[in-house]
């Protein structure tokens, strides 16, 4: 009967699209929208429509953000020779929290995947070359997670750079193997910085 | 640094406020929405708007539904003598997947509950009233949850009830004491509504 109330299956159907939410998740979270006021209702669809219509890639280091120019780029107390490379914005944010790193960014948007078919044109690669030809940089920090494509995308940027005379390092292996780098605690995360090594 | 990304911060916040979502999911769920397409994420905002400005409550049993009269209601081969009383429209969908009640329902949005301070007013039950008053109702199943505040709630109905003449009954006890009934198997459900007893 559930099917009978066609805009709440319409609606769980937009929630069953989210990443990880289950049939059972997407109902309850529809139901969730219901029992909201009106206004309520439409301030959520409004922070989706502007989240989508205000965030865009920085242009320097193509990491997430709502300004024309990201505020870890804009901030002159940064940095700038060293770049650090991650594979989302997710794992910046992870970074940043420990407040360990006083470098730079360059967001991947994704890893080197033959089996999903992720080539290095579906990835921010090309900005990273463009920008260590352009900028003046004197050590690339790759922390990709350890994981099969976290390496695989580690050991090709390492290649690709290091012809031109830059220091590219790889961050140690305090994150568990396998593990996201998303979710290391702070230590952990401080760890993987301190004992970098050096292709 | 993630509160710099103002829009995503406000779009978690968002999500944080449905029902059962924490901060770390919240923000994750977010960030699905970033990666959505413009046109999916106006999809997905338009299904909240659409599911909040249709849905309402059946004029005659107090489920939702975004057509005039819920289909059950208008269904004329269901048994309108008897009417099922339940808490909320999920409970409804849990009895109508097992397909072995024919009658209608009403729906009461909501338990007593002193603790929380409900009281008759804040439920459908003035509608549950009227509704017996003016219908021909030959039987009142209670199916509210088997906790203390679905207990209280099926107590305080038989004994509004009762005077009136009508058969007053209660779903048994084939539901887990303290359980959910959205969340019961078929089975269990169909025994329920087998061995209930009259107060």
């Amino acid at each position: 009967m559930s099917e009978s109330i066609k805009s709440l299956e319409l609606l769980a159907e937009q929630f069953g699209k989210l990443g990880g939410v289950g049939k059972r998740t997407a109902m309850r979270l529809a139901f969730s929208v219901v029992d909201m006021t009106e206004a309520e209702a439409e301030r959520f669809a409004e922070a989706i429509l502007e989240a989508k219509r205000n965030i865009h890639c920085c242009p320097v280091c193509q990491n997430l953000t709502d300004l024309e120019v990201c505020p870890i780029c804009s901030d002159l107390s940064r940095d700038r020779t060293t770049v650090c490379v991650v594979a989302d914005t997710k794992s910046l944010i992870a970074i940043e929290k420990v407040r360990e790193y006083n470098g730079v960014y360059h967001v991947l948007h994704g890893m080197l995947s033959p089996m999903q078919n992720i080539t290095p044109d579906d990835i921010k690669l090309r900005e990273l070359i463009e920008r260590v030809a352009s900028e003046d940089i004197k050590e690339v920090i790759i922390a990709t997670n350890p994981t099969t494509e976290g390496e695989a995308t580690a050991m090709y940027i390492s290649r690709l750079l290091k012809p031109a005379g830059i220091k590219v390092t790889r961050i140690a292996n305090g994150i568990p193997v396998g593990g996201e780098l998303e979710f290391a605690d702070a230590h952990t995360l401080a760890c993987a910085f301190d004992g970098r090594k050096e292709y």
